[in-house]
């Protein structure tokens, strides 16, 4: 179930679309990158660049916008990565463990050490690599011991980065992030000569001293909003969901919609079904709320949503000439991902990555 | 970022495990089938049977349970299906589009006609069809007034199969049921020569009424409930997640883990952070609720859940022996789907496709 970029026109028409806009995303790396006169700029494209197709948007960042250095969360994703790019530097956030060296090492990726036995594994090759130094976030990294220890030894390590994690760069003026600055201000100090990366999407708006030698955005990139007040001016939303009308129905008053009747008509109803559902990333915990855009107008999703299908309300005269060729927006331009996770459980970064992998894709050029 | 059965050792072990026991799903099929003495019993392995690999799966159905007839959600998986195994039975909810036909009689699938429209496409065609009844879901199938119609006329079909769904088959008892069973009940009386389905996972234990000639479970072949108060007895679990430890860390009192700092230390902490994120189906929705399983005791999810990775608090004698080779039990035996439910927003069947597709996958034969 996997790639389905070479499906005949048949087969992409009976699945839903997702439709990723490459254009929107060298515009969103270009914004991003502007933000610094100085600091280079990577992507993150772990988690299938955030469920939206590493195998093209990586090649189309490189390529068209110059981007040199890509971010992976495994070892997995980055021999991935590597063959289809093999002359980008590609570091792997998830570490280093004793059977992966050769592996690395074959295939040119660097990995980012998280603790001194990785730096043991590491030490005396040639072959670059950067070192994680945790400044609050706790999950990888060095601790202020560590790093202490790590800065009055002398390994042999070919060091192209030091890097940390901010834990609410999405929250300008919260202290954490000044904190965490001067923590990693004082490794960074130590080792000048080393390029230095702390700044997610978020952390490229917290301003210039935040910026560092290396940028590296993932989510606002592809148009999502990291958790800022508002997006910042400029960036495009880069993903469109849309599914296909199945069947159109007519209901009487007291007829009910889909599994476990929690919805009734109370009007005499016209349905459409549409060809998402929970397995395309569509989950229940939104069922009664998700607006759709169909027909030039918003509508809702009624019953519960099945694995592979979920209603939706197109009663009244503005869906008078509706027909099975319309085409249903989940997500777009009308139904926004803010929109999408304001009725759901879910936050903009779980829905792009629970998209799902049934979708026929299109990815839009320049 | 598809199939990773061909992986290198090195690259499966660089990644979560999904396990998935084939043993498991044989013996469910043959336990389910067996509730009915005369009925044949199908597999619905639509979504990727269920997120866990339908090019395994169906084939292991096929050859080692003697199941013949598969039902998929669209023509996509059908065509997919119908190249792993060229001789089943294949029929496509979805139902059938005009510019479908050529590829539905060239790859010898099934529609399931939904509507007098589909009906009119398929007129006279000499290869097989189903018809959707629908007797209350409301989702897709002829109307009770379409249905009549129908059965007044005279199309020229091949019939191979009528079918229905029901829309609270795990209620036994609730009048629906019985509702559905006597509108479906009078078509079949009406096309009695032609093979009958009615009953998914939770309809074949409603009983033998409910069987009708064709079986076709999905959720229960792989071990999920559909919402009976108790699975059937001898159902046995088919699916394992099992994440890898990548860091563990001592965190003092007052230390915060993860994004936002939604959890801080009370007490000196060691956190185990695990290569399992909300990309690979960890919602966030489930944060410090979920439990794991870890060196023989179970253990906490402390902190937000990032893409990637979470982290798990193991702080407690029982836990002096963890090192970074233990494997962590998202689902299985002591992580049951249901355990995985209670804490989250997601039902069983959303866990299953949810489960993303970045695991390593192991199929674990008889």
């Amino acid at each position: 179930m996997s790639d389905n970029k070479v499906l005949s026109d048949v087969l992409r028409n009976a699945s839903a679309a997702l439709n990723v806009d490459l254009g929107a995303i060298i515009h969103n790396y270009t914004l991003i990158k502007s933000q610094s006169s100085t600091a280079e700029c990577a992507a993150v494209v772990k988690a299938n660049a955030y469920g939206l197709g590493m195998d093209v948007i990586a090649p189309t960042l490189y390529n068209e916008a110059g981007c040199n250095t890509f971010f992976v969360a495994n070892l997995v994703e980055a021999v991935k990565l590597h063959a289809i790019l093999p002359t980008a530097i590609i570091y792997v956030f998830n570490g280093l463990f004793e059977d992966q060296i050769e592996t690395y090492v074959e295939n040119n990726i660097r990995p980012i050490l998280s603790d001194p036995g990785q730096i043991e594994l590491w030490n005396g090759k040639k072959e670059a690599c950067a070192i994680h130094f945790d400044t609050g976030i706790n999950r990888l990294g060095l601790s202020e011991q560590q790093a202490e220890e790590f800065l009055n030894g002398s390994p042999d390590l070919n060091l192209s980065l030091v890097m940390s994690h901010l834990v609410r760069s999405e929250e300008k003026g919260h202290p954490t992030n000044a904190a965490q600055l001067n923590r990693f201000k004082k490794i960074t100090d130590e080792l000048s000569n080393i390029p230095a990366s702390l700044s997610n999407s978020g952390g490229v708006f917290l301003g210039p001293e935040y910026h560092f030698d290396l940028l590296r955005p993932g989510i606002m990139l592809y148009g999502g909003n990291p958790g800022l007040p508002q997006l910042p001016s400029g960036i495009k939303n880069a993903v469109e969901v849309k599914g296909k009308i199945l069947q159109i129905r007519h209901l009487e008053i007291g007829e009910t919609v889909g599994y476990n009747a929690i919805w009734k008509a109370e009007r005499p109803s016209k349905i459409a079904v549409i060809n998402v559902g929970y397995a395309d990333g569509q989950l229940k915990v939104a069922d009664l709320k998700t607006q759709v855009f169909v027909a030039g107008h918003h509508a809702t999703i009624v019953g519960k949503t099945s694995m592979d299908m979920v209603a939706v309300d197109i009663t009244g005269p503005e869906f008078d000439q509706i027909t099975i060729k319309d085409e249903v927006e989940l997500i777009g331009t009308n139904i926004t991902l803010e929109m999408a996770c304001e009725v759901s459980t879910l936050g903009q970064y779980e829905i792009l990555t629970g998209i799902g992998q049934r979708y026929a894709k299109t990815y839009k050029s320049l």
